[in-house]
């Protein structure tokens, strides 16, 4: 029996063992979907306590189910290991590991060429690698394969199978989860893109198979480089539209009835998150090795790096109408997760202005009922406050930087000084009044 | 009985008559749908020669169908007519003219004017007078009430009431016509929005009010930007994605598989119409006036103007593979339309690929059902040609510029002996073979 009919029979039989490296965000919820489906995962994470803490089955991932953790740990489907050696028993290894920019907007590529290295010294002949990370296109091919081919010895396409399928996770999105979200797969040659469809086909429901590793890498920048691009559209028309007394949220609502052609997107204080603020830019950083330059993302991003400040400035005016200048007033800020209902701070944009205000002599605190404590890009800590009458009325100015649902925004607003919303939470005034300055 | 209660009563009596000035693309159909509902119109044409065709009955507008048409006409509620002086018959008045750019790109307000002009001339006291076309925000309240009341000495909001509602006609689209499409509404005041929205409400099904004309005409140039900036993003990156070997019209099948935060755009020799490329730069026109730079519509619109460059550049790519120069060549172009299926050809992309062509020596001719003759904007003529085994294998290249659904392209591509597709019509290759280039 070959590899191919091996692991084949394997996929058949529910008798294969698969490993994810990285549990995450992305790791945790993909191992436990395969668990729940009655496969055995091994989850390889680098750190003893994130290891034990899956193992004593403390969930610690929003789009995990407690429930559904607990199963599959209690019926041991799932064990995580910081024990690389037994990457030798996998059939097929899913690497879910952070792909971040450094300061200079460079492709941090260490995760996944560390998690390359430490396959290849491990894994046995008939192997499926594939790398869910966000990344540039020729990643897998380019990088990820000599990498892989050097530490085992062992030869892609003979020895083992390579592909690329793109995470599409969306932190609290209530509908799709990682297996009913359809999933986009490219592989290197026809026998690995039978076996990843063969291997995802056990635990996601659709498959959408491409004809190669870049394809499907390509696909994941796409996705998230259409949302840079019309989040810093309408930041850039929202600054617009402020100085020309237009109401934007009023406009998007109404652009929003149109039945074909158009889809709503919505300014902010900037772009937050681990995925839309970085992605664009590893295919920035590809594209300028080709001496290609994408003036759509390059555009995109200086609208996002300069919506922090132009909030700033809002904070400034705001204050400046009440005779009042940033240096030594209180300000509160309303919010530091990223997007609403979640507890992520990564990239947020309310770290930024907070930043920038305190920077400009402003009191700063924060108020999130998912976020006990946060540090700032600069490595600044605090800790949040409890909301009450006094703290509110107390600030010179409260900033609404995340619009969590369980925000009370009229009691807020009714016992607050002076207000700057950047995320149309207030919806009683039209652009400002005397008390509310809207983005 | 002042003016208010006798529009409303001639609104519930349905005895009032609505005037439409330009009889295009969006008045026609415009005249129509209110005529179908039995409210009187008087459709405004400059030119005599219209205005008798519509008399005749003999509809030009793909959107209108011919029985409503003859229905209408047939039943007097709709005629047309170059006698400006019955404008004071009417109790709303529709504009519904041409706004285009001049070939410096700012806007041509010509047509407005002049129709402000007219109507200024005209009206009755107790009128409403709303703009259809697409604008930069501030042209109702700052353009057009000034030339109203000068030539009316009437005063807007005591005498007469203004608004604006977008036209979103959509040439061909089967679903949504001008009765079932949302129209967005912004009028001067309470009054005036009050007698808009009854007029309306007579033969349009869905009216979405805003607080503003100018928040309604930053709607329609938000919707189009929209489109803009998201046709150049995927231009843009089906250059790169060409120089990758990636094929770019996979690519955004397979991201449009993801269920939310998504929508398909698809790349192209360039933008046509008479909307998307003109829009967003009326609002380009009136933020260069506020010191405010609008960089992703610049982006956007530098791509979109290199598009037609970069594809006569794939032509000569191709050729080159044939050892020919473009010079001397035949060329045959598959389309002159700005989209599929339908008979428009204004800012055709396609016409500047060929102008392009030509400039360069390259012996061009087209094949179009649906446009037997056009012209290039520097006033070169072109008559179509019938499509023969002859008139295919005798190109040096074929190209296709629109996709329109009855070509057959398996028998151009099989009869060809060289072919470059901007459009994806041919669907059986990857990127390109020895004969088939795409985008």
């Amino acid at each position: 029996m070959n590899n191919f009919e091996r692991v084949m029979e394997r996929v058949n039989e529910k008798t294969l063992i698969v490993g994810v490296i990285g549990l995450g965000y992305v790791g945790l919820p993909l191992a436990v979907t395969f668990a729940k489906k009655g496969v055995s995962v091994i989850g390889f994470e680098k750190s003893e306590s994130r290891a034990a803490q899956v193992n004593r089955a403390e969930n610690y991932i929003g789009d995990v189910k407690d429930e559904d953790l607990t199963e599959v740990i209690g019926n041991k489907t799932l064990k995580a290991s910081t024990n690389l050696s037994k990457i030798k028993e996998c059939d097929a290894v899913f690497i879910c590991v952070p792909t971040p920019l450094d300061r200079f907007k460079k492709p941090d590529m260490s995760y996944i060429e560390g998690s390359c290295t430490d396959i290849g010294k491990n894994m046995s002949s008939g192997t499926l690698i594939s790398l869910e990370s966000t990344t540039y296109p020729t990643t897998t091919e380019e990088l990820m394969k000599p990498i892989l081919e050097k530490e085992s010895g062992l030869k892609e396409g003979e020895d083992f199978w390579m592909c690329y399928s793109p995470e599409r996770v969306d932190p609290g999105n209530l509908s799709f989860k990682t297996a009913n979200t359809p999933k986009v797969l490219g592989a290197i040659g026809k026998e690995a893109l039978d076996v990843s469809m063969a291997i995802y086909g056990l635990a996601i429901e659709n498959l959408h198979p491409v004809s190669s590793p870049r394809a499907a890498e390509m696909v994941k920048i796409l996705e998230n480089t259409y949302r840079l691009v019309n989040i810093s559209l309408i930041n850039e028309l929202a600054l617009l539209a402020g100085k020309m007394d237009i109401n934007i949220w009023e406009v998007i609502e109404a652009a929003a009835t149109k039945p074909f052609g158009f889809q709503a997107f919505y300014p902010g204080p900037g772009i937050g998150g681990h995925c839309i603020p970085l992605d664009p830019f590893y295919l920035e950083y590809i594209a300028k090795g080709m001496n290609f330059d994408l003036s759509m993302i390059d555009s995109a991003g200086r609208i996002n790096n300069i919506m922090p400040h132009r909030m700033m400035s809002k904070v400034a005016f705001a204050l400046n109408r009440h005779e009042k200048p940033i240096k030594g007033s209180k300000i509160l800020f309303m919010g530091v997760a990223y997007k609403p209902n979640i507890d992520d701070s990564r990239e947020s944009p309310a770290l930024l202005l907070m930043e920038e205000v305190a920077r400009k002599g402003g009191v700063v605190s924060y108020h999130d009922p998912y976020i006990p404590e946060v540090k700032d890009d600069h490595g600044n800590s605090y800790t949040g406050v409890e909301l009450t009458d006094e703290v509110i009325s107390s600030a010179d100015c409260v900033v609404f930087t995340t619009n969590h649902s369980v925000f009370d925004v009229d009691y807020i607003v009714d016992k607050a000084k002076l207000v700057v919303d950047t995320r149309n939470a207030v919806k009683r005034v039209h652009i400002e009044d005397a008390k509310v300055f809207k983005l």
